[in-house]
């Protein structure tokens, strides 16, 4: 028996419902590959603001560092959208994400057949797209200093943001999507803005650097401006996405709505060491949380990232990801991914559907 | 009679071609309308960097102050591509920008009926679609200081960038903007990255606080995720877009790609005095330079601008607007907008074809 201790951080709004569909067929593959799940719950986001006054609190943050895995859902709501920033969900986010170092996000952004007629652009287009967006998370303008609302000297204020990388923190990043693209079709493409930002010129120079070890990926560049342009004319040209932080947030968001069910789309965020951070894509979507209306298919997806990514267990992850196909190849679909002739569910009721297959 | 100076900078790759074509217009319209347009022609980008060894003469700048009105082609190629950031065509662009101190670029990405096949989106979800992006464009990341390539403590480099806004000058862009949205159907959204960036914190209090000047006015924020989603997901719900340049840079050209042809889109960038300046959003081509292949339409839609926002010549500008959907609606098309059953024209052709309209 392998034991892991998973950290459950379920969050606001849709979180808990999808959380505990999640958990339930973690459960299963758990007793049915030999492999003993234990769950520790922890709070994050707005309802750990209403607990404890911190979007963050220390003792979730310990938790998480005491466990091999983190499983996230979702944060955020309409409640906490004017509190300062300091006591907002987001901030909850950002503190985990560097707090525990998880400076490489893997976002894909693939299209189901089944779904390929949710997406808002013509079927030729995005039949087939797979793409792997390695955004940096620890570094970039989110976290640059200085930072912070200035007085200037004739009195009036200035907003401020440092948009840094050093070497080493591209080095790093630039590792882990050579040797994404290598497990792909050995493509990669580096996003940055080398024609204006000296940040991105030092990007561009260790990136090109580092293709030297390896030979088998074909590395090509694109401003960022041009990237977000060729995503929406010819997705199929991209295989595995590099970029940082804010590009990364971006490009990933963009490259997910090319598929039209970002109630899909689950992602991973790893460090050198343990535990990984995995989440869905989408948001906390506040205006049907406890309607049992969610679509819980993202949180399952990350699952089945955490078991191949975090834990080592493609077995398992493989097993979740074909459960997911089968549930959607007998019809099953939640509202927001609902078509003519399909099996419409709820959030539970999707879980069984799972938990038969 | 009306007398206008106006500086011609051709630029590179099919930048001369395109603005013949243009300037032959010009000069019968100004035949028709009583205008007398007098050109004058000056070095930008790698054909000046080749003849003066800078990609911005000081007498190009001079030549352009010392006019009503700047009609910009083209600039760039791989020729120039490796040359320090200094001697890049770019940055005779970024220069002009701010030598000119044109802080508000207007972008429409604007659906031709005609050319709707050419969009890789679904023909339902870009029918109709009108959208002005209001980039501000002397400001935030591209040009803040502390910027450049530092060594750290450590004896490792550093590439930073400052994104910076003062009060002042979101202020003027923001006008800009809703001023834009009134005359349009009066929705403007704003877009920032407030729930992680100081500097859009700022932005969105002003944009909110100028607001108020403006009842008339219906003003939306969004991140910039969830806008580049948005754009790709259901373009139909924006018509004015604000922003700052680096989300503009990227935001304008999602929604110019929507279009499918971005052959086809001209832009205007303003200062608070003329002169403006005027251009096409596509680039240089040099691949098809000197070929006679160009799409020259977006240049004399550039043109258009100019007439509207340059010099306040309304007729005249819609008269230039209306023989290019004429010549369309005819069935002329160059390359890269030809589709079956049409007619394909060289750049030359699809000139002569405007001045018999
Ligand atoms: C909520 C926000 C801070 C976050 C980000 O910008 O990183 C989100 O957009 C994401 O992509 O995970
Ligand atoms: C060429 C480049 C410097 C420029 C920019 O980033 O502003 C271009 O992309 C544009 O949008 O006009």
């Amino acid at each position: 028996t392998r034991q892991y201790r998973i950290t459950l951080l379920p969050g606001d709004g849709i979180g808990p419902e999808i959380l505990t569909v999640t958990v339930d067929i973690l459960k299963l593959i758990g007793t049915q590959l030999d492999i003993d799940f234990q769950f520790q719950e922890a709070l994050i986001g707005g309802s750990a603001i209403d607990e404890t006054g911190e979007p963050l609190p220390d003792q979730t943050l310990k938790m998480c560092r005491n466990s091999d895995a983190v499983l996230l859902a979702a944060i955020g709501g309409y409640k906490w959208d004017n509190l300062p920033r300091e006591k907002r969900p987001e901030t909850g986010l950002l503190a985990i994400r560097a707090g525990l170092n998880l400076f490489a996000n893997l976002r894909p952004a693939t299209i189901l057949p089944q779904l390929i007629d949710a997406s808002s652009l013509k079927p030729d287009i995005v039949r087939g797209v797979d793409i792997m967006v390695v955004r940096e998370l620890t570094g970039g303008i989110y976290f640059g200093e200085p930072k912070g609302i200035f007085e200037t000297e004739t009195g009036e204020k200035r907003g401020v943001n440092t948009m840094a990388y050093t070497e080493s923190e591209i080095d790093r990043i630039a590792k882990v999507a050579f040797e994404t693209a290598q497990k792909r079709t050995g493509k990669l493409c580096s996003v940055d803005k080398a024609n204006v930002l000296d940040v991105s010129q030092l990007w561009r120079d260790r990136v090109t650097l580092m293709a030297e070890q390896y030979p088998d990926v074909e590395l090509s560049h694109l401003y960022v401006d041009n990237a977000a342009m060729q995503l929406v004319r010819e997705p199929l040209q991209f295989d595995t996405i590099v970029t940082g932080n804010l590009f990364g947030d971006i490009l990933s968001d963009a490259a997910a709505m090319l598929t039209g069910s970002i109630g899909m789309l689950p992602s991973a965020s790893l460090g050198l060491e343990k535990p990984g951070l995995f989440e869905p894509v989408h948001g906390s979507a506040p205006d049907i949380a406890g309607q049992d209306k969610a679509n819980p298919l993202a949180q399952v997806l990350s699952a089945a990232m955490m078991l191949r990514y975090g834990l080592n267990e493609a077995k398992a992850a493989t097993k979740l990801e074909k459960a997911v196909l089968e549930a959607l190849a007998q019809g099953y679909r939640t509202g927001d991914i609902m078509s003519q002739g399909m099996k419409s569910v709820g959030c539970k009721a999707m879980g069984e559907v799972l938990l038969r297959i």
